[in-house]
């Protein structure tokens, strides 16, 4: 099958005079998921995991991925004919491969719509003196049956969920362009769309985005989409036109200077590159970053139903047990389904027992399901609720814990603690405070090689900027109401894995002669695994954070745990030293 | 007399049609302290700080300086009608005033020895659509009796002191811009040249630096300076022709791509861009900033001689008080002078009491000069020595301290200690280690506005890069045998002034599983001022820190203070409690 696509592929390549053919597995508006119609990395390949790109020529076809898929991969593709380019390894990146395999004088093309201008330019540098050219949907030719753009329908939120309507945010956009010197922005990025307009819908599974550009000018707002998603198109603050239109139409609205990301927006529009364009990450990101007041209580709501039901789970847990790993994920999914305002899981959960915790991205397949004994499991999940976003890593533990595993767990959670009690001064940046989290575990030669923080919407993409907390220094302050994820972890391979993790909010703390300082609301409300912590190497202010925050959560929950969790949560809250 | 010198230099700017004159205050090498000829600002305007920048124009005369220096400059330029232009606040900068003043169609013109390539490239773009000439150097026109430029007598130091020869560093330079892609590399920053050349002279005070340039192709090595400043020609790894040569002497040598750092690279060099050139800083700021093990060892050395003289300081200022600031600073110099290996002090001292240490740029002066009476003095100094470089900052208490002091002192110290005890995987940088010393200041809504840590040379300038400890994102990871400063402070406005520094050098620490990871040898030798510290602020682990490290310090101390200091040294070094 997969090597009949590829000869299909091959035979249009040569009509074309294209020598080589590179799919960079994105859509057509560079989102982290994609819906299935972009899935046409597996198509050619059989691989099935979320990232990579591919390079087909007439002699070989080559799947690029990371190191987290490198067994599954093989295993994939290798049945296929399809050849395997480690990345972060000796094997060569696609830019060298296709210089190496495919000649001198190649010519090598890309599906426009699936490549960023940034990308497509930075390739073409790289690649010369071959040529690269942004050619048209050529996998579309061969995969006859590929799946069309996703069309779900689009509910609008009310203003009691956004705290802002999205005739004002249009009018912000158009504030910030102008001082940036813009007159019209163009946007591809699917969650500040979502934002921007209110709406949400379910194109991609646990992201609530739906296909669509926008386009702002001074006087117009224009939404690209399927209009029968609406059920009614009467009071909205913009038009909307047809989603494949936007090519075509874009260009007798604008005039003048623009603004666009042209990391997000793709080479189908490059011919936007004429124009005066001031380049940068799309306004509405940073708009979209710090939450307003309303938001704020809709993800604190959500936190507390996110909670209830986590309590209720892990009382459950605690008086059935549960099998295995997809059972743990499933019981956990099931409590969350009883709360009124939970729609759907936020991410594809991650529970990974014994030494599939040691793998980061680990995801539980039937296959590869394992049973639960003794020993930690990360459970990493998450929920949208009607009003906000919840992502929560616990690290639970079976039967007795090791005297390694203690120690391990109390670092990270050291970690996880110096960083979310932190006050910090205005202008601070997430890099600056990464070395918090990792403190504890560097000192002891141990460390983890994830972010430590990403930023969270609010009932929309469980990962969005533009800040972070890493080692990567990203020159973008943390400000108030931004939503952070707090989540340090230890991987020790063959033996197991740590993660923990809170959802944190910025906010102000204090004005004094030195300035304006900032400090973190911790919303997750979920106890830590007070069995899994080596008192002896915490510090006073450390114990005294834990109690509080455990005396936060009980008082928080106990109106709202069911029954039979009281007692659970009455014990997993109570003091460290008991008086 | 000033009026009458910008009079004469305005005749000259009307005879050559510029209408406006701009005065970098940098010498032909961008150094951070220049000597004497390139004091062009004071000569013009009267200013005698340390940092600022000049435009003449027809009509006005202003100085840009940063707040620092604000009440300094009013009073020494406004008598000489020079107006003041306040960096940092609503004020125009240089490009903003000019283009205010001038007018739209001006000529603007700066020294072209003065100007680095970078900034004058930057500068060209900002005042566009004005024009910017790098001119000939006017201002000696007028200042007939200008200092020439210095060239005093070179030194040699031998293979002991530098451990390893210049004609093995020339070669490592050779490899190092082949490696970049370059032919030839021009070098014009005078660390840098000293460094290369393991030579020392005395142009400028503090910095045992020369006037030179060094240009280095694949088979020539030529030094630009004066001749006769060398005894003996003989057996140098590089040739030497006169420095006002350079300019014209140097496209004899040079073929193909070149690399320099335009940064650093004056204007008057500026036909080197007509070359295939790769931009970026010089290659012997890398290798310099990672001492070898025996410049590892003269540091060492030099940091002992300077703990041996500071105690013996502190034991005689206890036993004989001080008057003032100046003499207590005399008083730390006299007795570093006792040292055989000392040579000058590193910079000019910092002695600073009660409010004057809240000035955290303070210079004491005749007129300044503050009594010592009851309160903290910030003193902050350092001394060149034979086989190395010191800075250190002690805040010393003088009667009995507030609880404020306490607590003031005991915040800056634990910063100060968890910056040095922490131990960073590689590849780490030193904005992200900066928090570590911020982090309990801003946890109490204070901070400090300068950086953590700078890089120290080894008998060289007591100030270099790349690295450096900062809230500014500066992506150059810490590597071993760095050695940098760690001096976090605290300064309040006509109250107090803290700052507490040691020399640290990094290491190598372990090597595990999850990589390599480094630490920190504190280098410096001296008693922190227990009287000054808060004991319920502290940690065991601090408390054993600087136990620890008070033991060390008397261990190392003992053998070789004076007499009158044997009782000093113990009291300064026990426990901080006693069993």
């Amino acid at each position: 099958m997969i090597k009949e696509r590829i000869e299909k592929l091959r035979k249009l390549l040569k009509e074309r005079n294209i020598d080589a053919f590179y799919i960079t597995g994105s859509d057509a508006h560079q989102s982290e998921y994609v819906a299935p119609r972009w899935r046409g990395r597996e198509y050619l390949t059989g691989f099935s995991g979320s990232s990579g790109s591919v390079v087909i020529t007439q002699k070989r076809a080559a799947l690029f991925t990371d190191s987290r898929y490198f067994i599954q991969a093989a295993r994939e593709i290798e049945k296929h004919g399809v050849i395997l380019m480690k990345s972060g390894t000796s094997d060569p990146d696609p830019v060298e491969y296709i210089k190496r395999e495919a000649g001198e004088k190649a010519n090598v093309a890309v599906d426009a719509s699936e490549i960023s201008i940034s990308e497509f330019r930075a390739m073409q540098k790289a690649l010369s003196p071959l040529t690269l050219t942004a050619a048209e949907d050529i996998l579309s030719l061969i995969w006859t049956d590929r799946y069309p753009v996703p069309f779900s329908p689009v509910v609008m939120l009310s203003d009691d969920i956004t705290g802002e309507k999205s005739s004002d945010k249009i009018e912000r956009v158009r504030d910030e362009i102008k001082k940036k010197g813009a007159a019209w922005t163009f946007i591809s990025s699917l969650d500040d769309i979502a934002w921007l307009t209110n709406l949400r819908a379910s194109d991609i599974p646990h992201n609530p985005v739906f296909y669509a550009y926008m386009l702002i000018t001074e006087k117009e707002a224009i939404l690209y989409t399927d209009i029968n998603r609406f059920e009614c198109l009467d009071n909205l603050p913009f038009s909307v036109k047809p989603y494949e239109e936007a090519i075509s139409d874009i260009e007798n609205h604008i005039a003048g200077t623009g603004y666009i990301n042209d990391k997000r927006v793709s080479m189908s529009f490059s011919f936007l590159e004429k124009y005066s364009l001031i380049v940068g990450r799309d306004v509405t990101t940073d708009m979209k970053a710090q939450k307003n007041e309303r938001e704020m209580e809709g993800m604190r709501k959500a936190h507390l139903d996110d909670a209830v039901s986590y309590v209720n789970f892990l009382s459950r847990l605690e008086r059935e047990g549960a099998g295995d790993e997809i059972a743990v994920s499933d019981m956990l999914e099931r409590e969350r389904e009883k709360r009124e305002d939970y729609l759907e899981s936020s991410f594809s959960p991650i529970s990974a027992f014994a030494s599939n915790g040691a793998m980061c991205h680990y995801s539980a397949s039937e296959e590869s399901n394992r049973k639960i004994t003794r020993g930690l499991l990360v459970l990493d999940t998450g929920g949208q609720y009607k009003g906000g976003t919840t992502d929560i890593t616990r690290t639970l533990l079976f039967g007795e814990a090791t005297e390694e595993e203690k120690r391990d767990y109390t670092l990270v959670l050291k970690g996880h603690l110096a960083l979310s009690r932190q006050k910090f001064i205005k202008g601070t940046t997430g890099c600056q405070l990464d070395v918090l989290a990792h403190q504890f575990l560097w000192n002891e030669g141990m460390s983890y090689f994830h972010g430590t923080g990403h930023g969270v919407g609010c009932r929309l993409n469980v990962h969005e900027g533009p800040m972070n907390i890493s080692t990567r220094l990203v020159d973008v302050p943390l400000l108030p109401k931004m939503v952070i994820s707090d989540e340090p972890g230890l991987y020790k391979e063959n033996r197991h894995g740590i993660r923990i993790e809170n959802l944190i909010a910025v906010k102000e703390d204090m004005n004094t002669e030195f300035g304006t300082f900032y400090s973190f609301e911790v919303l997750t409300l979920v106890p830590y695994e007070k069995r899994l912590i080596d008192m002896s190497l915490l510090t006073e202010i450390e114990t005294a954070q834990i109690d509080m925050y455990h005396e936060r959560v009980r008082k928080a929950l106990m109106p709202y745990v069911e029954k039979d969790a009281v007692k659970y949560l009455e014990k997993a809250t109570s003091p460290l030293k008991e008086k």
